[in-house]
């Protein structure tokens, strides 16, 4: 029997898995749920180990455990490393729920329920898969390792230490992540690019509590005017950054890039119906897409400061606030750009306000070439699959455990996943297309069986 | 028996009416205080009337009631009419309080309770003085008119409807207003200036709904960041406006005010030290007194959009909003700045966002001269009180009764109280020295006998 032909056979057991495991609340964010992230990490465990695998196990963090296993019976083979996380966010607004986030239903084709597509059904497809290729042929032409986080959705902030701690265990020589989109349900689409993070809150100073308008309007600096001077100094009107050295270390884009970048459909007025605004905008000299994908920015998040009732309270605040965020790429540094612009800030601040610039911590910008082996694979498999060449995309959005793979296997991961956009993540009347889970499921078969 | 013999052999009672009168909660802003107001109102008709005044009646607007009294029998003697305001500043926060706020106690020379400065103080020993001149003399030179209101605290929203309604019976040569500072214990001061406001809110907006700032950052605009470029624009870092006409009206600073400024104690240390601040700024070219009494300002209030709560929340914001009050000068007109600076916020829009600008009804700026004859009457009853000259000083504030008067009555208001700077006016214990009680007497007393 081959392995399609086990999957296949086995399909409604499959699904009826898929329903279980969605219907765990495994939600990493509250409180309140961490023994259900325990329950649906020990039911993956279990699971694993059915499915044929060895060694399935947690490995406990400083927060959610992640699930291990491996199949390491290919000697002098490569070892790939497959990855996902089993954690789900939050379900609020609840009553707009069509049906309950934990009891997964299906209609028109689609499963609903919180983790469906982000990134239960994944996971769940391709340990099925594992199961398959295992039942119908004994083995795996590759080495095999699983490691499945619990705290994907709350940044992974206790995933590097565990890596660092299992670098043996862990070793490997490509990596796929299965926390991934695809580019429609006729397109495929390859990751090659996330964006970094440098993160400050700017805290302005003025007199030491709110003071009348009248008495002191004319004779004190005003905090929110005076953040408004230090705003208005950090990005020129269309969306240039005018920090000292802000871009010298991004990577200029190759010709390659750029063939990629212009071989992807991108509708202008598509974007603008979507957002709701009458025109994009952002730095001069570059297309909306290079902008999105490979060009960093600097984000004013909210500001704060005085009064925001109804009416009008003739006062001078004594303090104002911006919180600030910048997407980075390739070569930028979040602590380095952080700094950059702390002495930016400090240097155009009027006089008569004490300023307090908070630094968090960042992320690094990833950037994978299009070449690497990893996505040579995904690439041959997305072909075979969708009859056509993928996208190579990149995503103005930050995944932490990218930079984390890279820094403590030395390994860049390749990504893999068929979520697509429109599936409601993070939101209401999150769904899966099944159509998805069969083919995330022959995905994993091709790349496993014909490594 | 002189009316001084009467003020001093009636002060046991008298002082217990200034008791009475304090503890009535006539709170003008609180909707559950509306019958206290009233209730005030009508003791105070009461009162006038027990004083041997005439024609005490209350006189009802849209809001709360005014009360007036006259006394006009000094046929060819001008007619004077004394304002005040029986209404008080809400209590809040009531735990500060030493004595609860309506029920007045005498510690240390000084009476405790909401409104013994402001204005309830100076208007009932007025009345009192009214009454002793009348029962130790048996007239005034001059004919009398009063009018005391009950919404001073939340602005006179309707006075002037009502003042432009009973124009005849308002009708006076002079007007003094008891609602006024003195310099200090030891120093008099004639209010010739008060500012005059424009109100403004600016309405910045984005993207229909906050948009994630990965994907969306690089690309459209950030309403936040509009309207910091907006509202540098508006100002420079100094405090000098820059919207195009804004000084335009502006009424220079005569030899006579600037002899007047120079001769006023200022101390920009203690300013300093009071605020809470390293340094005094603004407008260029001018003294911190000539900005603070003779310039226009433009003053943001307060400003909000986005995230403002703990940690980072990456999003391009859906809008941003700004408060922004101008304190004017003569002869600056409140609509016609609104105006400009509404020109001039859609001259400075960057792209990308669209902006509302929602305009509030000002306040006009009053300016009265020193020699006039009503300020030349009250220096003369200062100077003898005092045995020193007063200075003449301007606000920063905005009190709307005095257009009114101006604009309704013709007449420019006078002021001659006795509240000092010190006696927590509009905060909590707040007093009034008893001291002021016997001054204000007096002061009125000349003022009326010896008109």
């Amino acid at each position: 029997m081959s392995w399609q032909t086990y999957l296949s056979n086995n399909r409604t057991r499959f699904i009826q898995e898929l329903i279980d495991f969605i219907s765990i609340p495994s939600i990493s964010a509250l409180p309140q749920h961490k023994d259900d992230v325990r329950r649906a990490a020990e039911w993956l465990k279990t699971r694993l180990d059915t499915a044929g695998m060895n060694h399935a196990m947690l490995i406990n963090t400083a927060g959610h455990p992640a699930v291990y296993a491996d199949w390491l019976h290919a000697p002098d083979k490569p070892t790939i490393l497959l990855y996902g996380h089993y954690d789900v966010q939050p379900v609020d607004p609840l009553d707009q729920w069509v049906s309950p986030p934990f009891e997964p239903q299906i209609r028109d084709g689609k499963i609903y329920g919180r983790g469906a597509s982000d990134d239960k059904g994944n996971i769940i497809a391709t340990v099925q898969t594992l199961e398959a290729i295992l039942r119908a042929t004994g083995k795996f032409d590759v080495n095999v390792k699983c490691i499945f986080e619990g705290e994907e959705e709350i940044g992974s902030p206790t995933l590097g230490p565990a890596i660092a701690q299992h670098r043996d265990l862990l070793a490997c020589d490509h990596i796929f992540s299965m926390d991934g989109l695809q580019w429609g349900e006729h397109a495929a689409g390859i990751l090659v690019g996330l964006k970094g993070m440098a993160k400050l809150q700017i805290n302005v100073f003025g007199p030491k509590t709110d003071q009348h308008s009248g008495l002191f309007g004319a004779t004190i600096q005003n905090p929110t005017t005076a953040l408004a001077h230090i705003l208005a100094s950090l990005r020129s009107p269309e969306g240039k950054v005018l920090v000292n050295g802000f871009y010298a270390d991004v990577r200029p884009l190759t010709d390659q890039d750029r063939a990629h970048l212009a071989a992807v459909p991108f509708d202008s007025i598509a974007i603008q119906r979507t957002v709701g605004v009458t025109a994009l905008s952002g730095e001069p000299g570059y297309s909306p897409l290079e902008r999105m994908w490979a060009r960093p920015t600097l984000d004013v998040n909210g500001i704060w400061g005085g009064f925001q009732g109804a009416g009008s309270k003739t006062i001078i605040p004594a303090s104002a606030h911006a919180k600030i965020t910048c997407r980075l790429v390739a070569d930028q540094n979040p602590e380095h750009i952080a700094d950059l612009i702390e002495t930016h800030i400090h240097h155009h601040t009027p006089p008569g306000v004490r300023v307090e610039v908070e630094k968090s911590s960042g992320a690094h910008p990833f950037l994978m070439s299009p070449d690497h082996p990893s996505n040579i694979l995904v690439q041959d498999v997305l072909s075979e699959l969708y009859g056509s060449d993928p996208y190579y995309v990149r995503v103005g959005g930050s995944v932490p455990v990218y930079a984390v793979f890279e820094r403590e296997l030395g390994v860049q991961p390749a990504t893999m996943g068929f979520t697509l956009e429109d599936e409601q993540l993070h939101a209401p009347n999150e769904f899966w297309r099944l159509e998805s889970f069969d083919r995330c499921q022959m995905a994993y078969g091709i790349l496993l069986h014909e490594f």
